[in-house]
């Protein structure tokens, strides 16, 4: 049974890849245009959550860059040769709907790379902290307004912000504060550590669904207490690092020893653009690096490259080389190629996301919700990195130890 | 803590490629000359059971060509380029030893291409279904009194028969000895039967690590109550069934729906000439297609198809390809490339579940082991090919829920 | 400079996969839509040829089932996500004029599979050989006179043919027609033959891009020298075995030691799915099977397979694993994955052959043209199958020793 | 015809991988116990030429760590797995005459990852340019004196050193040697063109199998003049760039436009550990680059990378994407793996060029020997990178146009 009102799905980089993809999805299935493919919330044993239906939802964000889901859809269609006329056709209007509730984001910290992406006037170039704070909470209260949302959920889908060094100044919400009230620039926070936190001030869970720092530092848990915040994150676990996290406990079952693991990422997105950077990439591979010894327990020799390869568009390709040992000393070798598109592999799993996470905050559960582990590459509080470990200890949290 | 006894390990086909791998691992395992890397049973939490030591352990088995450990040990040497001239000049005196344990099998019913390869005229080419299987149990009891062996496991290694269409005749006990009695060509069993039938008649456990007939069939389960048999099986999961078991749990997981699984597996041993014959591909192939729509619960198009590529040795070469569709019905695909030296892959599993069904007899358990699934890539009386349900059900057969 | 009339190309299989595509990629072609990627015709040395220009070109063809070109041009769209909806929409005067030229093909000896596909009334059942040639004619002349075209070209691009075992009656032209005067069934000739039948009695080049018979038995040598015929064939040489007649030559070159070279091809379209047929499969793999050991002048094992992947559609994915031997023995491995397009693939030298051979005409050249070469896997009359050498062949052909 | 008297062949860089892999060769097909696998030289057209036959070759070589051919070539048994114990037992004695001519090279601006593995205290550490020159000519006159050779080949197959920037010093002979005349640190020449400077004063032929200065300065052409100096060079084209300078002309060929071509390569040996320093590998990258632009004629992007991981040895491992467009825009993709022993691959390609260069000698040859382009990555003084090229102009040099 799903509950009767209508829900908000606020997304940080509306417009982006994943966002797009979000959105059109969205639209598709509240028309019944496509199956459920993809969305884990639709098999058993979690599609008997009483979630919210695709018709509650709504759908809002910010964007530093001009343009509306139409637009974007259509650079997939020519890009990346994805989705059919008669689909973006029949989603149009929908489409034009939630392009209407795009509201102007901020740049705060996020690095020259993005910063050069933003195209849109309204964007403000000179804003402290505490302003830019205001700003989204108000952009989030006069969307709730507007549709009388039950709740809404903000989704952090914009490219990789580079790594913001913590330091004093982190570790107390007294401390942070008094800083950016008395000094404005450079900014102590990135712009994914804002919108969090507009979004706990306000009452709504945030879900971090990249590398960005976001919620993690000490002066947060702060907030979440004061404000009974309700986190999940991060980074998505879309494709290769979803691979490694299967796979490895393979090995690790059957006692095979991995020398070494090389994954190699070539594509062409926008995200990927960012990440070419390398202050932007560095964030990237580090959740990306530490899963496979976190399964097995010893530390083979791993790299982790990616490449920006403008022809791939959308068309994420990784190459693993994973170098190992059975009996007798032999070495034997495994070769993975994944051919996926990144941002159809995410945006269901940040659908699945804001359902889980709105349903969490309905029972009345707060901090950080170390059960949607499988979704992440760097789940928080969480070490354990096998991947079926982590889908049985989700389905446990909702049906207990029959599940 | 281990036992104190010794017990032996009676290898079917002894002196194939997963014989030799067997008969050199626990000559090395003997003498410390390498680690236990491809032992399930030597990592957490299988380590933690009361299993025999290597040192206890003494082969034997039944063979159908001539030879000695020691050649076909230098056979893999040239061939595939594995093992050090060290490592073998160390185990030269323990495989002499096991060399001197290997008696004539039998060859009935184990079609042409098997029988052109037996070269040892002390193998029997008439010889009734009874007669065989007393012989064998012959060759079992003199091992056992040997040695002094407190238990023995009888493990098929062999090289994969054509099929047996079971018919009235396999219906019953006093059917099948009947028929024997009165007509003994041809006979109503397969070789791998009448191995079976003489370790269950010796109260020895049996382990089926091919796909051959063995135990499966009617009259067995009576034969099997009669003596309180053991049995564990079948077709050892080695190699690309295993990465079929431990990968499609993940497409499952992320609800991404698979159109199509092609396996193209090529090597060139001689278990790869054997299935270059179609009659005994047909056994090989059948256990290797019906992973997939098992774990995932619907029926993608499946493709295997095994050739002998005579260069490739032992060497398993097998490309995976995969496609499937995501969100929006974008369809993606991801293709495995898997290099391994098939019979060091299989050898330790076979250490492991001699080890494991030895440890089971003396606990008094009977009938078929089916919590032995992880081993296999079709286990008796287990329809669950999910390779993480098999093995979170092994450790709780040993270690409760807790595991 | 081109010549200033008009020609027509004349498709044998007009709306299957390769049809389609010539026909859409002509149109865009005639509207500048599209550059001239793939055309070997466009770029130097050919490209200084007086070849006719694609506003020349008029498309007509055969066909044994209902449709026209925008509906497989939809199917394309659908099945393999190919062509943009601007494309098609721009192209679906020219296509709606090209699909009025399509008429009904014959049926006779294209095997079971290939007959089953045909739903078009109008295609006759029972017709002798001599009926369905003077039919096929009639078609051909009416083309040629409702456009006014200077020439035609025959160029077959059907699913392959079972292939037609040779005999007695093949040996000459007498023979052959006393054959089918008298008894009408079974035919002497498959489908193929007769097309090219009718192409030569009328005076038009037939140029066979698929492994079926076409002119390659002893009585057409004598047809062809009754009517100056012109032929150019067979099996156009698109994906796989173009890789293999690139690559082979470099292992020769750097006296590498071709062990095994294993191809396994899967492909979903239509012409897949008639590959699925043992009796056409067989007369496709034949010429792929041989270009190894005739460039490298020694056998290595190889093998070939080709499966019908429904999902793929016209995306055909082809692995190729090849095993040699460097200095001291030492043996390696190289692997090729190719995902190509196969239609498209072979559309543009359908393009290149159909101008080459009416220039080859104006020329007032006969026979076999062994000069065209590289664009077919099995050359007729000609042995080198190492591509380099081919096009330098084809080069000096056209412009002396100094290309 | 062969020559009558003994050649040597001097390595610089003795005991590293090639170096290691040509004497055990060389010691091999002396004794008769390998085929010529590998060796152009050994096949048509170049078995034609009247080159020196194995048993005239004597080994010698500069090295800057300790150390005996035997001792490399158990390292290689031991972690690579190649070479059988009867190979090396056999060609053990052979292995220990050529240890005994290895003499200590220098370490002058080889940088600091490679003056790291000198462990040998015989190699100088402060030591002017020309001093070392002196040096090394001595060693080469005491080398062909020991053995009356009638001509001795210096080959570099020193591992990569970091890019020696050019400048005005380097501009003519005269400024050269003032400049170390006066002032010995830092020497303005690194070790590789050191090499080069000793081999041409001493009348030797210089061949630059790697990617390091050599002779690639204008003073060291006026040297060349003053000493007719004869050169060949650089970088041994062994794998991945061979197969892309295969490959390319295929696709120019079919007019496929070429979006990509990404490179990754993995592997473990001495050279992979000196290439991971990041000033060394930007040599390396450098030649491995500029192949596929050059034969198509348009600049697709490109990314080369290589990584150093330990496991593998001398297993190079490359996957090369290359992402391409056929006609009517519709993207495909090519995969390749190689998975090659690069020394083994190398080493008889040194063999060839030492025959080939000591044949050009004796006919009379000097300056750059620009028609051995197709054993190089940046052949000297030649731009067409197409291998099919350089192979028939390879030939035509020695056999005219009808090769």
């Amino acid at each position: 049974m799903a509950t009767s009102t209508r829900v908000g799905v606020w997304l940080v980089g509306a417009c982006g890849g994943v966002g797009t993809c979000v959105a059109l999805g969205v639209a598709a299935l509240q028309q019944g245009l496509m199956d459920e493919t993809g969305l884990t919330t639709a098999v058993a044993p979690l599609n008997q959550l009483p979630l919210n239906s695709y018709d509650q939802i709504v759908i809002g964000g910010h964007e530093i860059r001009q343009g509306r889901f139409l637009d974007t859809v259509r650079e997939f269609q020519q890009r990346s040769g994805i989705f059919s006329q008669q689909l973006v056709d029949a989603c149009s209007e929908k489409l034009a709907e939630f392009s209407d509730n795009i509201r102007p984001g901020t740049l705060i910290n996020t690095g020259e790379t993005i910063q050069k992406l933003c195209d849109w006037e309204a964007v403000p170039t000179k804003e402290s902290p505490g302003e830019a704070i205001a700003r989204l909470k108000e952009d989030l209260a006069l969307f709730q307004m507007k549709y009388q949302l039950s709740q809404v959920v903000v989704v952090n889908v914009c490219s990789t912000e580079p790594p913001t060094p913590l330091s004093e100044v982190h570790s107390s919400l007294a401390k942070l504060q008094q800083a950016w009230q008395y000094k404005s620039e450079p900014s102590p926070l990135p712009a994914s550590s804002l919108y969090a936190w507009a979004a706990v001030e306000s009452g709504m869970p945030y879900v971090n669904f990249t590398p960005s720092l976001g919620s993690q530092f000490p002066a947060f848990t702060e907030l979440m207490k004061q404000h009974n915040g309700i986190i999940a994150g991060q980074d998505g676990k879309t494709g290769e690092t979803l691979l490694k996290s299967a796979i490895a406990p393979m090995f690790l079952a059957r006692n095979l020893k991995i020398h070494s693991w090389v994954g190699h990422n070539i594509f062409g997105n926008r995200d990927g653009l960012v990440l070419n950077d390398p202050r932007n990439k560095e964030s990237k591979v580090k959740t990306k690096d530490k899963i496979i010894s976190s399964v097995v327990g010893y530390k083979p020799q791993t790299h982790v490259s990616i490449e920006y390869i403008e022809s791939l568009d959308d068309w994420k390709t990784a190459w693993n080389h994973i170098h190992f040992s059975g009996f007798l000393g032999v070495k034997m070798v495994m070769q993975l190629i994944w051919q996926g598109c990144d941002s159809i592999l995410a945006a269901p799993l940040v659908i699945d996301l804001a359902r889980l996470v709105l349903h969490a905050q309905r029972e009345g559960e707060t901090g950080v919700l170390r059960y949607l582990a499988p979704y992440f590459k760097a789940p928080l509080s969480e070490d354990d990195h096998d991947f079926f470990h982590q889908v049985t200890e989700l389905h446990k949290h909702y049906f207990g130890a029959s599940a």
